[in-house]
Order: C-alpha cells, then sequence, then structure tokens
C-alpha cells in the first residue's frame, strides 16, 4: 500500500494544528500519511509573525501579515491554551493572562518545534494552483519555490487549506480619499503606533481592528482618536480624546465628514473594514465563498468540502475560539483522512450545515454567538481523541472577558484568569498594560521581583 | 483563412501603442488581427493612472500603481511625443514642456479614444497564466474577470507583454528596521508629499525616484530630507535642508546610522530602490528574467522572445526614450505577427542581442547611453512605416534635458522645448514648478493671461 500524500496550505496556527494532530497519531503508534506543508512565509507562525513590510514583499508577492509592532493579546491567553500543551509545559511556569505577540508565537511554533514535527515544511513557497483530477483521484498542487522562481507540481490524496483569512484587506473608497493629503491605509498595513503620535486619526470601523489599533495609538501618544460607524459604535469608555461617529460620507481635504453632519480635521485614515476569504490559488470549483461569519456554509462540521470532501479547510470561522479550536478541526480533519471516521452522503452533510446555519441566523447577541461556538467546537471534539478539556468554563471565561472589557477597556489586559487545564491563576503582569511599552518576549517574561528591584535600584 | 488572434497583457503605454500599430494598418486597409487587450485596471493608461491605494487594491491584487499625486514629467514631453499624434494635435494648442501626470494620461489616452480603437479592452481582467501549446502552435491564456472571479482561458496565435517593469517594488531590508518607530515604504507605496510635511526623510537610493519624491517633499513642506546612496551622490545643487550620506548601515530607533559613520534622525524612509521586472502569469520557459538596463537579453530588437518569436514584450528596457520608443516597438511586433517582416533564425536573433548587449556594456557616461538608445529606436523605425522624426534632435534634447538639471534640479521644469515634429516652441507655464502646487488638468491648460488676470483681480 502506497503512503497517503496530504498538502496543507499555510504553516500557522492552524497549519501547525494539522502537523500536531498526526504527530499525535504518529506517537500513539499508527501510520500516517506524508505531509508536505507549504509555507509562503519564511518562517512558521502564520499571522503571529511580524514583519516591518507592507504591500509586496522581498519577492513582490502580497505581504501575509497583518499583524503590527506591540500587538498583546486581545483576549485572555487561557480561552485558546492547546488541551495537549499548556501554557505552563512551554514556559516552565505561569504567566500572565495577556500575551504580547512574540509570546503567543513562541508559544504555537514551540509546541511543533519540541517534538520535531516540522517535517516536509516548504518555506517561502506559495501554492499557485489546485486542480482536482477526478480520473487520478488526487489533486495536481503547483507551487512556487520563490528565491530559485522555479514553478513545479505534485500530487496529493489530500488538501488541507489553512491560509487563514486575514491577509487580504477589505478596502473600501470613500469620496475625496483621492485628494486626502496624509496617509490613508488599510488595518492589514498598520505596523508601528509611534507614526501617528500626536496626530488626528480616523478609523473607519468598529470591530476588533479599529478597538485595538485605537488603543494602541492612543497608548503611545495619538492626539485624538474617531472612530466611524456603519451600524453601532463601540461603546467603550473611551479616553477623553476619543469620539464615535456614524459612518464616514466624505473627506474635503483633511476634514471628515459624516453621516450625521459632523465634520472634524484628521491627520490619517486607518481602513479597520475586515478582511475578505481570498483564494487566488484555488479554481472556482474548490474554492470557498464566504464572509467572516461562525458558520460558513459548503463545509461539513466547518472543514470538509462537501462537493469534494477530500478537501478541508481549517481556520476559515468568525472566531472565539482560536488555536483550540483548530486542534479540534485538525483532529478531525487527520481522522477523517486516516479513514477513523466515515462521512455522511453529500445530502447528510448540506443537511448538517444548514441546520447549523440556522442557529447561527437565530444568534442574538455576544454570550449566544459564545454559546454557539462552544457548542460547534463539543460537537468536533466528541469524535477524536483531542484531549479534553472544561469547554463551559472557557465559555465564562469568554463572556467574563466581554464584562471585562465593558468595565475598562484600557484596562481588561490587566485582569487574570485561571486555566482551565491547570487549574492554575494566572500571575498579575509586573506593569500595567498602558505603561507597558515594550513588548518583547524578554520584558513579558521578567519576573515581577526583578522588575520592582530595578525599580527600586 | 481564420483570423490571428493577439493577446496583449496591459492596458498602459505601450499596450496602446499596440493597439495603435494595428489601427494604423486597419486604416491603411490591411486586414488585421483580432486583438484582446487584458488590463488588471480598471481603466487604460497603465502607470499614469493615479490611485490612493497602496499594497493590495478592492480586488486583492497587488495594486499596479507605483504613480504619485502632484507626478510631474521628469523628462521634458518633446522627447517622447508621438510621431503620429502630437501634443499639438491633441491639445488644439502649444503647451508647456513639463506636464503633469493626468496631462500625459489625458495624451496617450486620448489617442486611442479619439480613434475608437479600444476594441476588445478586458478591464479589472489579470492573465492567470500564459501556456505555449507546441502541438496547436498556440498559447492558453488563462485570466480572472475580478468582479464575478471568472476564470477562464483562451488560444492566441501571439501574446504581448506589455505589463510594465514599475509595478514591483525592490525592498530591501536593514538592520532595525523592525523596530523604527515610524513609516518605512518604498516609492511604489508613495502617494501624496504633504504627509510629509514637517517631518526628516530618509530617501534610500540615487535614482530617478529618489530624486523626484525628495523634491516633491521639499516642494509641499518636507523639514528636511536626507539621500543614502551606494555608488555616488545625485550630486544636484540641492536646498540647503538635502544631504547625502553613503549607504545606510543600519536604524537604531529612529537614528539612521550611514557607512562614513554619520548619524542621523528621521521620521520617514522612502525605500528608492528600484523595481523588479516581474511577471508570476508567466512560466519559466517564457519568462523574461533582467534587470533594469538599456539592453535585456533573450528578446532580438529588444521585442521578439528569442526561444519563441510568437511571444513578445514591449518597453522592457531602461528607459530615455519612452512612449516613442514603445511605438518603434509596436509597429516591429506588428509587422512581424502580419508577416511583414520576417525574422532571422534563432541564432542569428541572439547574435544580434549579444553585439547590442556588447554595445551597452560598453558605455560611460549618460551621454553615450542617450545615443545608444538612440541608435536601438533608429534601427527599429527603418523597418517599418513608423512616421519617421528627427531622432538626432531628441537625443540632443535629451542632453540638453541632463544639463538643465544639472544646472538646477528645482527649476528645469520651468524651461521649454521645441517640438521635433511640429517645430514649435512650447510656451511656457504660467507658474514656477516650485510654486505650483495644483496639478491637475485644468489648472496645467489654463492660459497664462486668464492666471495673470486673475493674479490682478
Amino acid at each position: 500500500m502506497t503512503v497517503k500524500r496530504i498538502a496543507v496550505i499555510g504553516a500557522g496556527p492552524s497549519g501547525l494544528a494539522v502537523l500536531r494532530a498526526f504527530g499525535a497519531a504518529r506517537k500513539a503508534g499508527k501510520d500516517v500519511p506524508e505531509i508536505v506543508c507549504f509555507e509562503k512565509q519564511s518562517d512558521p507562525g502564520g499571522m503571529w509573525n511580524y514583519t516591518w513590510r507592507t504591500g509586496l514583499d522581498e519577492y513582490g508577492e502580497p505581504v501575509h501579515a497583518s499583524m503590527y509592532r506591540f500587538l498583546w493579546s486581545n483576549g485572555p491567553k487561557e480561552g485558546l491554551e492547546f488541551s495537549d500543551y499548556t501554557f505552563e509545559e512551554h514556559f516552565g511556569r505561569p504567566i500572565p493572562s495577556y500575551p504580547p505577540r512574540s509570546v503567543l508565537l513562541d508559544y504555537i511554533v514551540g509546541r511543533i518545534k519540541r517534538d520535531n514535527l516540522q517535517g516536509d515544511m516548504r518555506f517561502n513557497t506559495p501554492v499557485r494552483d489546485v486542480a482536482w483530477d477526478a480520473q487520478a483521484d488526487n489533486f495536481l498542487v503547483t507551487a512556487e519555490d520563490l528565491p530559485s522562481g522555479h514553478v513545479y507540481a505534485e500530487r496529493f490524496d489530500n488538501v488541507i487549506v489553512a491560509s487563514g483569512h486575514f491577509s487580504t484587506p477589505n478596502v473600501p473608497v470613500f469620496s475625496g480619499f483621492d485628494l486626502f493629503p496624509g496617509r490613508i491605509l488599510h488595518a492589514h498595513d498598520f505596523r508601528d503606533a509611534n507614526e501617528f503620535a500626536g496626530k488626528d486619526i480616523l478609523l473607519v470601523g468598529s470591530s476588533y481592528s479599529a478597538e485595538d489599533i485605537a488603543s494602541q495609538c492612543y497608548k503611545y501618544g495619538a492626539k485624538s482618536i474617531v472612530f466611524s460607524y456603519r451600524s453601532k459604535p463601540l461603546g467603550f469608555k473611551w479616553p477623553d480624546n476619543f469620539e464615535e461617529h456614524p459612518l464616514l460620507l466624505k473627506v474635503d481635504g483633511n476634514i471628515a465628514h459624516f453621516q450625521d453632519g459632523s465634520t472634524r480635521k484628521v491627520d490619517a485614515i486607518v481602513l479597520c473594514t475586515g478582511y475578505k476569504h481570498h483564494f487566488p490559488f484555488l479554481p472556482d470549483s474548490l474554492r470557498l465563498k464566504t464572509n467572516n461569519r461562525l458558520y460558513p456554509l459548503d463545509l461539513y462540521k466547518g472543514v470538509c468540502w462537501v462537493d469534494n470532501p477530500k478537501m478541508f479547510y481549517l481556520g476559515m470561522q468568525d472566531q472565539y475560539y482560536t488555536f483550540n479550536m483548530f486542534d479540534a478541526q485538525a483532529w478531525f480533519v487527520r481522522d477523517v483522512i486516516m479513514g477513523r471516521l466515515e462521512l455522511p452522503s453529500g445530502a447528510d452533510m448540506t443537511a448538517d450545515t444548514h441546520a447549523w446555519r440556522a442557529r447561527e441566523e437565530a444568534l442574538e447577541d455576544a454570550y449566544q454567538e459564545i454559546d454557539f461556538q462552544t457548542e460547534y467546537v463539543r460537537d468536533l471534539m466528541q469524535y477524536t481523541d483531542y484531549p479534553p478539556f472544561d469547554l463551559d468554563k472557557v465559555a465564562q471565561l469568554f463572556k467574563e472577558w466581554k464584562h471585562d472589557k465593558v468595565e475598562g477597556i484600557m484596562t481588561f489586559r490587566d485582569r487574570s484568569y485561571r486555566s482551565v487545564l491547570t487549574g492554575t491563576m494566572a500571575p498579575p503582569h509586573h506593569t500595567p498594560w498602558l505603561d507597558a511599552l515594550d513588548d518583547s518576549l524578554e520584558a513579558f517574561l521578567t519576573p515581577l521581583e526583578e522588575v520592582r528591584a530595578k525599580a527600586v535600584g
């Protein structure tokens, strides 16, 4: 019997979850397929890598990263902890609940490297095309080795798309943008809040990007922040130099006009207008088409491409759950590929997705959304041996987090939560988030006593 | 006999020259092939369109334009005038020698629109792949209609690549970029000099982009300009707030360190480090690989792909001559396709390119480069009926222009030159370039008397 070959597209949190899932099966003595992981960046970790680059990279490829300097987790780490690899296991001790980017990157990549699960990971290698060959019953995957410019194709029994959906910006235009005398950028190209110190910033949008970039700009000295919302304001207790206005109508020179007739002078405009599910390397017939939502259609259990269940997508949902949900998905996909799980008929799979979609459409608030995604993850986990954890506690934690943000949008990152896996309460960070200007792993991991000693010394 | 089908990739100055060349043949009563022009932007004019967008566009595609606001021609229009369509014919009267972007766009697109030569121009349609089918003796061209996401393929007898080579930035990294507390951008993403008013700007590079963006930033109020050069300084008589330093070594926070040990505090860094010849839609076997130079190899007469002379490239040379050279190339390609010109053997074509390359490599200064490209255009023109013009006068004009820039880098655009086609001396512009802050077509074309009357009134 020949060994199956699996193509994984992307080595971010979802792609790495696949490597871990198969690694766990191998460790348990199973024969596992050969896995090739195609990664367009030069390192694993996907979105959690930082680059100063914007637009096109050194190879003329679109820059994948939307990551910016000084990003700290916007949710507690206890909500995304891998159930097979805790933060305590990785760092050797408890750490605070809201780590900066570099710490999360270290955690997700560390899990793979420690067990040598990288395997055949091809960096600087974007996939250019995926073609289903019905006759051969497999996929022809075309990729480019960027440093050499060499384009080649290989056959795979399965394809797992794990390329993320926060890389291709959705960029609307507003009247007057072509004559605006300052920088207009999408959140995708935001890199360093210092650039906006002393400036009046307009943020178009009212979701996580707007909220977080605004907080960043405030922290690093922006003069004022104006949000413009389409449906409703973010509504947090913002500092005094924040304002929320209805949707931008136009800019006239550097004057922004809003739909309620109000106007503000602005120096720069950041479009926090979301991202597109974008798969330029897939043909129409294999391409997921969805907006960002909790239950995209055409994916049985959120992962199996109904029209051709040899093809999978990971992490395409809008997310409360992240790393641990990707794990639950990866374990499920692994067991389908390895024949441990049998898929129902196409009609039954479609019916199942529509049932979930109907539940999704009935959701009325964030708490219900959290419960919905909790049930989705719980459903997935019942089929596999991904180490169980107390999902209800995680759901409760997400709700507390929502509440904490309402209590204090600039202080919620100073809170601590208890790991549902180890039972350990996270220690407080040595410095309030608003004063923690150094976001390096080293600064974050410096023990409280040492920081205090320095401050006194 | 079936009509030949020609795919033109790109509707910029080179692609439009192809439409014009075939249009001229049709006007002369010849049977001409069917032409499909694939254009990834939504309008003709290529690089001469302005967009406020940077990075990725509304479809998630790399933004083609490197164009910025307030760009005025950096060479006299008399050096690029179409010999079959003068500026006087287009505008109905003589205009000054250095027009802003919008005026040049109007001129190149006007030539095509006036004679209804657009034909089958497919906008928002990037080409995804070109495959040579030896058996069928034609090309399979795959393209995507971006608004619908529909990917389709069609057969063509010839392919003409006219997609330009100033769209994909060459972006080097320097130590410390990941911690630089300000904006780092490539010239490709430069849009509006107003963004840099009051700032200390570092420009890495010493070619046209550096020179022009620096002049722009000065004109619109930058506090200071520092150039960093690899081989030699630009050496113009810059204003007092300009400095030229050897190559950047690193940045440490916002302090730039240069190879001579000097340091400067900078607020923003613009990488004027050139562009790549980048054809992600071509297979290795059809892909031109070259740096930016006067005579790329593998192209007979600078246009015919030697390995497969049914494939052509236009405008791939480094340029003194532009629009009129693209015309000379387009007429040549047209006549090869229409069978009016017979190509020599592959060996002879290769020998010819090597002979030109040897001449190119012996060039010692800009004047010799101008003469070289003059000879190249002269050589092309002898084969076709592109209306002849006095190339020696144009070469002389380029040399005067070089001299004028040395005389006054901030004032050379105030000079006037005589059209080698109409013999008319260009009128002076109503406003010195350094004071002309409005770059609109309307402002530029306002007659001198009217401007004076307003100033007095």
